[in-house]
């Protein structure tokens, strides 16, 4: 993207938004962009002004219309409609091809330490996607593993190698939420339970799952808001660090 | 119970209690008292005036006092404190001894079928007991498992003889409420959830549990109302009958 | 269906779904797929699959594009707009005629026991004709009596012979939800209350009629989640069994 | 009572309350003092002073503390404990005596027009006899009929002739709160119904009747705060006046 | 309407509804159609059916859909779009021109006693028509008074002589909902509180305004549910009897 | 704007709204204008009449419809779609050009005093400017600081000197709303909090800001409703008021 | 108070205590202390060190047990037992006497300005004249208005000459918690609204009257939490200030 | 303890609890008594039992009595009173003595990492002082920083060095909740986030802080349940792992 792009950006951005680009110094990653609520105008040009000073750039809850506005000035731009993330990496080729799908991704990833992402059922896969693309962007391996809930035990029960070799498990479910309660009585490493708000009825938008998870009999679960797979995938990254190595 | 006793109750009655005495030919069993929120003596008058004319009443929720109060009178009706239960039952001489645990009444039960009671921690075990001693009373044969929540698999797993043998599940939990999903995708029988109020925080008074029952992604779970017992067993000895020969 | 047909579809199923094949030993019943939230593309794979290992199959809340996509891999799959339902019988060959309505489809069932499905008003009405057409898949024998709602006591009245001949009766209901309640007053049988989202303003989507039926005054009623017709279906099944024979 | 009594409230009286010596002229009847929250001394020196001015004055939820502190300024003031009720009513010679209950009260009413007041339990009783007597104290004829629930409903149907006289309808009930849509079905005249907090679990402190009631399926029926005898009470003796004389 | 008109309809009727004939002697008005949720179809068929045994029929909430349906087989039938009230009225020949404004139909109205209708915005005026309208076609007279909410005191003020002539009022407001309590402190007779959903944010859809009139500091107001104008229309006229006459 | 086309808006208007004219003298301002759940056609009406009698005329959450049809009769309103803000303005030459921005008109502004709008999200900005345009529009100097949240604290803190120098600070936030908690720790003037809809999943359509706001630890914090950023700017002007001079 | 005395608390203060000595600097103010959850060791510890460094500090929420654990380590503490609030005031020899009134130390203040507080009822008193003494403290002129509500309208036209003069009114009710749309129309001034916790029923703890203040129809209107008459007077102590001289 | 005294609690074991003796292998840490709602009789019984099997067992929520019934059989056992905590510990002599506060223990503690608790108020304490022995007794080197909320937000600055040498963060807070997202804006480690139920009106028992949290702006922040102490301290030990070595 060259300066005269930027540039007619620029005049108007300090009216709407006002970058914190100190973010990666303090908090490791550079400032995420929340996509809902803003006009393709606003995120093109924030993810621009963000892409000048960041090697990587992320855009969570990106229509359709946001990405093909980022795309035209920042081609490079990579957007994965399942789960509407729209990101730009600019350190790695491999993701520089837009429409490829989250197993792809993950296949291509290089990160590092072990994320396993879980989801209950197929209409939860969204916010799971959600959660391993933002792991594995910020430098894990992500392994995701569709439709192992409650109802059927021995479906999670045949994983039990990949959830006791993970250094932490996102457990994703909408109905009654009961996934990470079962899968944080078979491991010792953390849960991080991601409520959806699928269900009908007196789910309530994912009040449901979310009661049930904050609620879990089981030790080691802590719980990020309804369908915020992203924030799931930001606190399993910053749980599979290297750490102090005593 | 002499005459003279009744008499001295029956003169207030009509004025605060209105008894459906055919409610036994209707419904197969007399009306059943609901203590709490009634006086001793309503209890005491009410109880008195229904053990006239059936063999067995029971009275839930009841406190030692209004126990106390009805055995002043009906010197026979037996109180098992551990879940508030108070009841007469003349059919039997064995039930006749106050002071005895559920665990024992049960023993000396000779119901019919197989009901299932099944509670996911220690302190859900009153909720429980009130639903097997209910079924109980009314006739069927009752089994009561404790503490065999999600969070230690294999103590429900451990159980999947007893599980597939009975004819109607009573599934008794708090906190998350997850146990009925358990046991629903174990079994082909009907489950019948109770909610309890043991938890804290989120657990809102056992809407953790309710919710989380009613969005079960399990099929063939209903749910009765939070902590109550005596509704569970009431509906499982209904399920548990001989119904039509095929 | 031919292998070429099921080819095209199953490279991507794992992906998005983790098929319990196991389901129909365990619980009496193949896996049922809930179609809200899934693509018709999805919602075809995976039918597909489980139809080539189960006689029938069924799916809930399918779109009519759900049953597009479907019938053209699947000629036979039957669908019924007016509650959603989808679903293959290869058992007989009266089901085959998509478009059939549930009253057709009820007369033509030759299943055991009964089940008696009521619903309060009109509107609740598929809702009721999802718990009909569930509990007659699955093999039972079902009567569906529409708008007996309390307001006009004497149309419930009028069928005290059905009610009373009934193993099991699924009362539907929303705005306050009283029918359960008044069901149960007149019957020995354990009654399965369905809340509808039927109502305005203070009816808050079905909670009106939830917490109702959870508080009933009357014994011998559970409940399901706010619409869930095809819940109730299924557990009315469960109850209406031959079961142990005294 | 004399000056001297009066005068050792007067001086604070201001500080704490404003009474309103106009209300009876534009409401038609002497501001009430609502008792909770209150203590005995600002409750003797309120109703002191209003009993100055008017024949008869009212204060609800009055605790026994206040019921005594009124008294030994005012002795011909009445406490009904059952409800809570304290009142001074120099009109009636009748019910000056302390202790009475509520029945005798009724009896010795010599009110106009017909309000039925009609209770589904027992526990219900305390806020129908609140309605009861504030109808009754403000002039109105008054019946009341305890525990006609909805799970016996021959018990409502054996009082047809009652209902049907009455100018309008009270109808106390806890739990589902159905007793309203059940009555209103039946007549021709308004319905006031009150909710009240009797029940348990997932009544919500009588949140499950209120909601019940709001969304009556009957026509006719409007609703009053949870456990609020009294407000039902005033609305029924309002509606019952002779009117318009066409 | 010809009765072949009817009997293209009659065959499905059974299955989608059970008219209540007696309602009207049962009551003093026929069953009420509540036309959310139904099919133009069953409405038309409904409406049919009831035309052709009472001289009133009424159907609240109909879609301009289910009204050109109804008035395709009944052309007499008068609908008012502003706040859905479609109804049939072989009493009157002014009423049968369809297209006429609540205004001029309450103009025209020759009813008894007095109803007094009022609004506190101009956005909460709908339903304050259906409340007038219902009342008048029952066969009250109705005055219907707009935007005289609480933030402009003297606008309620000016109208103290049409507010003490009311045999009733009816307060429809939404927001904070203090229409009521202000009326009510104002007058002697019942006012019927209406709460509407206008507003927003924490308005949550006439949750403010519901528990604002149920907690009104005013004696004399009673509640129906949110924008349930309808329902304070059947009160307001049942109030507004002559009754017994003294 | 001719009389003729007031004209033929009068005639209705009595019939739905009824105008509080003397309000300008009693609370400093004329009666706004809700433009939500009016149509086009009522606003154009009341606008007209209103701006006959008052320099300055406001209509909120105004659809562009509604503003289209207020400028045909009213051709100088102002219309700004990023907040539905709709004025005629005739004090102002500078304002009557359609379609400026929020900061223009603000940088034209010739207001006293010095309230600070401050947001903390972009998603927050069209509340904010509601806010800032509403005081301006009223007489206040204003200024607004766009996405200043707490996640990144050194942006509030560079702002200090703004901070500081306020008579009144309006902080807008959605998500946790933690931004006016931030903000009364660093200054002595009052705080208006206004919690907005933004967010996601538990956020509940902006219930966990306006909890958060009603919680503030911080003291000097009074809020308004969900997205009512009127309302702020009205009270942010009115503290903003040089008041008695000591 | 000695030295020595202090000494005894400093050891373990840091453990539970983090005192910001600053806030004076900033907000205008020392650290105010929320009395309610601690012990009253931890009480005295506190305001021991904060009296030690300002001349007036305040707790809230205090109960006697605490005042007596103060006043024996500061004898000129304060404590006014009608809100429960605890100060030391070394500026002012009048204020050291404990067990003045509420009245009595408004009087005797010498603050600037006009701040009126009003409440609804006498149950609502406590909560105001925690507002009213908060504001004094913190040096502004207040008056205190109690029981002037909606329902007696004439009660509040009647102070129409306060409520003119004053710089702010604080507004403190329960119920329906109507009294500041009230006062709000007929003022210029900003109107601090305070929900209490006053009522039963459907009030639930003070939620309908924050909804009501909420959802206030008329302008100007901003709302602190339920009960939090400390937080009222801190806000109106900061509008009620000489501000900017134009 | 002798064989005998456990002898007498082991006959009844059976019927209340069922011991998952193998959590310790599965999860890494024996299973955790939750003290709340079981007899001082029951929880000695337990602790016993797991006691005999594991060096370490940990009892929560423990009152008084079930500390001195558990001390009694177990002298050996440790109260920390402050946040009922009742613990074994046959690892470490220097835990054995019973009244030791969490200071003491926390600085006799040998834990490896580094895990940070900070609490926003004085009354938050012991909800953070539960997260910290639990962390600690589980093998974490743990440090807590009490009464550093948002409010004096030089209080958190000032201990910046030690928030970021920690591995993991628990921030535990009432009121609005705003401290997780304050810490986690300054840190690249996951946050912890504890709402306590700590503050008044619509704090509504926490659910204010809960929904805060669960909205938090900033990245890196999950939630347990309201005043969760324990179940924080458990995953704060989970996350602070060597984990695999890079």
């Amino acid at each position: 993207m060259s300066a005269t792009n930027n540039a007619q950006y620029s005049p108007s951005l300090a009216e709407f938004a006002n970058l914190d680009f100190e973010r990666s110094e303090r908090c490791g990653w550079p400032e995420v962009v929340f996509g809902q609520g803003k006009t393709p105008e606003q995120i093109a040009a924030i993810l621009t002004t963000l892409s000048e000073r960041n090697e990587v750039v992320l855009c969570t809850r990106a229509s359709a219309e946001a990405a093909a506005a980022v795309q035209a000035v920042l081609p490079q731009a990579n957007y994965v409609s399942a789960c509407h993330l729209l990101f730009v990496d600019r350190r790695s080729a491999e993701l520089r091809l837009s429409g490829q799908s989250t197993a792809e991704i993950l296949k291509a990833g290089r990160g590092q330490g072990q994320v396993l992402v879980c989801c209950a059922g197929t209409t939860d896969l969204p916010v799971a996607e959600e959660a391993a693309l933002t792991a594995a962007l910020m430098g894990s391996r992500v392994q995701l593993l569709a439709d192992i809930g409650i109802a059927g035990l021995h479906r999670s029960l045949a994983h039990l190698t990949e959830l006791r070799a993970a250094r932490v498990i996102v457990a994703v479910a909408g109905m009654e939420g009961a996934l990470p309660s079962l899968l944080a009585g078979l491991v010792e490493v953390p849960v991080v339970a991601v409520p959806t708000s699928v269900g009908y009825g007196a789910n309530f938008g994912g009040l449901a799952a979310l009661l049930g998870m904050l609620n879990s009999c089981a030790n080691g679960v802590s719980v990020v808001n309804i369908d915020n797979g992203f924030g799931a995938g930001v606190i399993a990254h910053r749980i599979n660090q290297p750490a102090w190595a005593d």
